[in-house]
């Protein structure tokens, strides 16, 4: 493994496993380089909750609020002292607060034990792939452009993955289907499906009720699990459709949630939602929440009870109910997305947008939208663009496992206050009309 | 993957990944099942740091202390709050203070680029595995009996271990040398060695310093990666051993460490020191931290904020320090693992001792011990002790990889008090006299 050279000790890549060549675990370097070399740029990039409501102070607070509840409800100092100081169970010691938030803000009525507490959204994205991918024969198909954590968990675990193409109005239940035949066609099985159904990272689409509905049934036909990522819910304006895990009747859901845009960040609190029961060979049967939860504990052991104990605090602030926490940050949200629209709109008149080839969607909440350009948008267009126009945005085929996307935009309107955005849509509008002119 | 049943959506658990066939992650289920269901019983089985030196209210001074130090360095009071709320850096954001605590701690001198801060000692391991094993081809040599959470990573990844078993005085080079030419002439790759030199889990044994000069020369010349595991040290009274990694001029050890035995369990800290130099096909030199960082991208993202601040104001309130903070906790333990041997001593006098071909390690820190017994110490026996003696030990052969220790018995002593331990010898004492004395 070592290879001639002047440094001892010194490795190879191709000695590494092969995930550390996957693009997927490189994408983002070049955009935070760029964005570390041109400091002044207006950046559509991160994806990054603003924390203009946050106030340090308000940590101690929720710690002591939680403390209190369990005082409240019977603890004695020395377990109080243990629950914040001690690690806790592998399957979260806030499940009860999880499942009863989840109960108020979104309509999924389940047990506390199908809920696994993790170490922010991607751990519970990885617990989910772990456990129901078995080998190469099984496919994870994923809608496509995707988050890239879950190319990476796929990626870590040579898990095979399977792109479905969203079209122009996102995604489509026969593209699914045709996917899946074709799969099985291979003599693989079409395991399960990865999905963000609202206000979709990167693209910024939401799927409609009825293929919704229409979803959960081909999942039960084909026998396939769908996992549902719902981040950007409860940080849009108004009220969300409902989430397939509330529709699902025959738990073909494993429903994947995050508390770090609602609640807290930097606590990095996640969680899974599990309810399928697993039979094992004996006849016994338990939840899928139990398998994931034996996963977790050889990858993390527990989450941080600290961590819990603070959102805890935040969601016992407001009676459990999450939603209630988010009323200014998604109304601020709502606001930076309908004036990016806006400043779009203004600097694209229809004659000129339709002249020249540019379109975007229009996300009714997220942190993301997708614009179309006339040319590739690639490193070296946004390279040009943060040097010669000061704005930053992501090439949307950073976010496509098999390619696509070569032609579309990906920004973000989460952390960029109304000044900026009219700045910076102005800057990006300049860039676009400049490089659609170039030969 | 639907098998006839009552239950819309059952799986069964051979559909699900192997890992979760795997023992490793059931071991600890009859241990914690027996526990609950005979509270009254002195349990040897934990290994929880002891938590009586810890107080609440600390934990927001730990926090303000950080706080300050952040604006003592000149942060403004935004990067204050982001430095808490925000998602941080995925390499995380105390790597300095880490550096600075190993370098006086534990003479370890390296760069911060070269730690890695994860989401307790488990993510690092994890890591490292994952970025280390390429394929089927590699091999993960371990010394057996061995920590749990390395057989539980290796089980999620596919990746094979050899384990290399420890003689009655522990761990020999030759072992590991016969090991790795066994599996080169199988045609395997022997890649890297996981180790806990000092008081290990679960035999209590440590490693003299001239095996440890020893298995760096043997590491060195079969081009072998070292993974030290180093929980115990500073827990454990008096001068230690150097580590490997201080003795390391070749690069050939990763160190992983933990902050949740010195420091914070609930903050679950843990890190990687990977200074190795990782070269790619154009020439370009990275750090294996790094190549870590890119896979934790994936698994965790980030360590929580929160947990890293409070750990880090931990470490300021002593000079950066660990050692410091645990001067008493290591005393206890000391206390407590001496009176244990005393007990023992008591218990079974020598001539009784050689006739039941009873016999036991004597660790001089560290929160475990070895107890070889004249019978099968398995699930059963357990189950005897607890009921009809009340207490409760963990069979060692659960910490066997591929079999072996079915005559032994890991005691842990970190978590009872001086009268709880000498209560609970005197009871194991009934029990393996009871036991030898059946037909």
């Amino acid at each position: 493994m070592t290879r001639p050279g002047p440094q001892p000790g010194a490795l190879h890549t191709a000695d590494l496993h092969a995930s550390l060549g996957d693009p997927v675990l490189d994408t983002m370097n070049f955009l935070n380089e760029v964005t570390h070399r041109y400091p002044e740029a207006v950046s559509f990039a991160p994806g990054r909750p603003y924390d203009g409501f946050f106030e340090t102070e308000q940590i101690f607070d929720h710690l002591h609020r939680y403390l209190d509840h369990l005082e409240a409800n019977g603890a004695s100092p020395g377990q109080i002292r243990s629950s914040l100081f001690q690690y806790g169970p592998t399957s979260g010691q806030i499940r009860e607060l999880i499942a009863d938030s989840l109960r108020k803000d979104e309509g999924i009525d389940v047990p506390a034990e199908s809920v696994v507490v993790t170490v922010g959204c991607q751990e519970a994205m990885f617990l989910a792939v772990r456990a129901l991918i078995r080998g190469p024969e099984d496919v994870l198909l994923v809608s496509s452009p995707c988050y890239v954590g879950i190319t990476g968990v796929a990626a870590l675990l040579d898990v095979d993955l399977t792109p479905v193409e969203e079209g122009d109005k996102g995604f489509r239940c026969e593209d699914l289907e045709a996917a899946v035949l074709a799969e099985r066609a291979r003599g693989r099985r079409p395991r399960a499906f990865y999905v963000t159904p609202d206000h979709s990272n990167p693209s910024g689409s939401t799927i409609p009720l009825e293929t919704r509905h229409e979803l959960l049934e081909l999942a039960d036909r084909y026998d396939l699990l769908i996992l549902e990522d719902s981040p950007y819910r409860l940080v849009s304006p108004g009220r969300q459709l409902p989430t397939l895990k509330s529709l699902d009747r025959a738990r073909r859901v494993v429903h994947l949630g995050s508390l770090s845009k609602t609640l807290f960040p930097g606590a990095r609190v996640g969680y899974a939602v599990a309810d399928q029961p697993v039979v094992d060979d004996t006849g016994r049967t338990g939840l899928l929440a139990a398998e994931l939860t034996r996963i977790k504990s050889m990858v993390t052991v527990n989450t941080p009870s600290l961590s819990q104990a603070v959102v805890a605090g935040m969601l016992l602030s407001a009676g459990g109910r999450a939603a209630d926490l988010n009323v200014e940050t998604a109304a601020y949200y709502g606001d930076a997305m309908r004036t990016t629209l806006a400043r779009l709109a203004e600097a694209f008149p229809e004659e000129e947008r339709v002249a020249l080839g540019v379109r975007w969607n229009e996300p009714s909440g997220g942190f993301f939208l997708s614009l179309t350009v006339p040319f590739h948008a690639d490193n070296a267009a946004l390279e040009r663009s943060a040097e010669q126009f000061g704005v930053i945005w992501t090439p949307m085929s950073y976010f496509y496992p098999r390619g696509g996307g070569e032609r579309v935009i990906r920004l973000s309107v989460s952390y960029l206050t109304h000044a900026e955005i009219a700045d910076g849509v102005e800057r990006l509008a300049c860039f676009i009309k400049d490089q659609a002119a170039r030969p």
